[in-house]
């Protein structure tokens, strides 16, 4: 059974909203992600292009307080933290709801540029007269923010749906870091 | 001279901003808002529907990082600690860049919706090839966030662009509680 | 009844925490403080030293994290957003517990320099065989920290015990100032 | 050359303030810590009994502003996020200043009673005549608040004076708890 696709709303909910976590299969391969436009970078990216660092996802909608306030600024904090030759970060804008007046890609480019978010970012594919995008699709999201932790091997190592410590998200990224190739 | 209309960016930002303070003359009515569609409320509104209150407009940009970590909560904060009977709290959506993606009523509708801003908003009016929109321009208004206190007796007392401290702007909502009508 | 003498407890709580106001009698005068030694300030103060001002008492304790994460950066944020012309700030160290190892002036000295407090700050008069010091009785106040708001006649106008908003008690600073003498 | 010794204060400083990070010699074994006193352990504690476990050293003073707003909360959520089996979490009061005002147990005592810190606290030795205790001289401590990171080994691996991050301290931790034993 699916849990309810929502929103994570604000920030005063971000104080107390505990994240729903999955610990994978670790041997799964992460699915890839399907993208209809990228900005901030000058080609599309694949999974490939990371074999042997640490991938965070950061799925996001424009219009979700949680991923404004929390998903976003933590997912550039991360960007800032770690050697981008040990750690990729990047967005997915999985719009699943409001699709009229949060989809377009150059509403994406301003809100980026305001905010000075730097990370690649693609926008998730979605297919005609579906609701939820592809990758959020693929991946099981119940909602946004998302953060999805990618290993070196490619493999998908945890996900998590709403807040997340930075304690908690620094250790295991760290933990990844450490793991040999 | 204008000062440059730009719009502080961001968290980071918000800690050291000082806001620009304009002391406005005691005796000037304020200039009333010239909205083109109103979202939150069932009516037009006007200044005169206020009187004998204290009025606080906060213009802002849904992509004005400013605004949304800021201004917007501040605005909903003043809503929520003062009587409706006292205090009114009216947003005004001031777009001046990025006027092709942020300027549409679903998608403001769809972010007051997202944020929980139940006051009532008003889309400024822009005029045909006009950067600037009229309530905007009438004000004077340096970007945004923008807030405006306006007194009992309708006139503009105060006007900050940029982050404003609660204990400053709740003293002079208070101050202007006291005024005798 | 009375209440239970409580410290509200940590920055955690501090979020969530309701404080008990109670709405005084405007006709009553203020009791004068009761203060054993003062620090910060090179004479003994008292409320008639500030006729015609706007007073702000912060009780509080150095051992009580709600005093030191809410009540005192808060009182001297008041300090730096009035002029000393219309807002006195004078903090009183009102001991309820742990009286062996927080009553003394050199650990308060300390404390104050530690945190750069430079606002008058007097230790509450404890007498011989007393729990509660002598102004926090006659203050009845339930613990720390405590806010007491005294009008420009000298009446005790507001109280508030743990945490209070910048918006409600910069409003009623505002109210207070704007008020004839 | 010795850096002085300074306590970072207070909690607008802990915005900007960048910690002073040491590299360790990997190979080093870290000094065990000179305890005179324990607080929440019913029995005195060395290095040797977290043998395979990552170890946490927070020095700290009760009067340390950067310390109670930063380093000791931060302790208690490094003891709240990881495993006890896995991560050990150390308070170590290194009294250098203020002497006479800070360093006695029931003070202490009282402080993690108020603050609800709950992991072991150790009074550090400070020998006659001597202004800075025996742990933090031994560690060339600069000051508070001091993290060290002690890795399954017993091998001092960081050690970070001021403000640190929590997503590099969790990543740092991270790695540590990946090191085979």
């Amino acid at each position: 059974m699916r849990m309810p696709w929502t929103c994570p709303n604000g920030y005063s909910d971000s104080r107390t909203l505990q994240p729903v976590v999955r610990n994978l299969n670790m041997f799964e391969a992460a699915p890839d992600w399907t993208v209809r436009e990228w900005l901030n970078t000058d080609r599309p990216l694949s999974l490939q292009d990371f074999q042997g660092k640490v991938i965070v996802i950061e799925a996001f909608q424009m219009l979700c307080p949680g991923c404004v306030s929390h998903g976003l600024p933590l997912a550039q904090k991360i960007r800032d933290t770690f050697g981008a030759d040990q750690v990729a970060v990047i967005g997915i804008h999985t719009v699943f709801e409001h699709h009229d007046v949060q989809g377009g890609k150059p509403a994406l480019e301003a809100f980026l540029h305001e905010y000075r978010y730097r990370f690649p970012v693609g926008i998730d594919l979605r297919n005609e007269g579906e609701r939820i995008p592809a990758t959020m699709g693929h991946y099981e999201m119940q909602g946004t923010p998302t953060f999805v932790l990618i290993d070196k091997k490619g493999r998908r190592r945890r996900q998590y749906f709403g807040m997340v410590s930075e304690l908690v998200i620094g250790s295991e990224i760290g933990q990844l870091i450490a793991e040999p190739l």
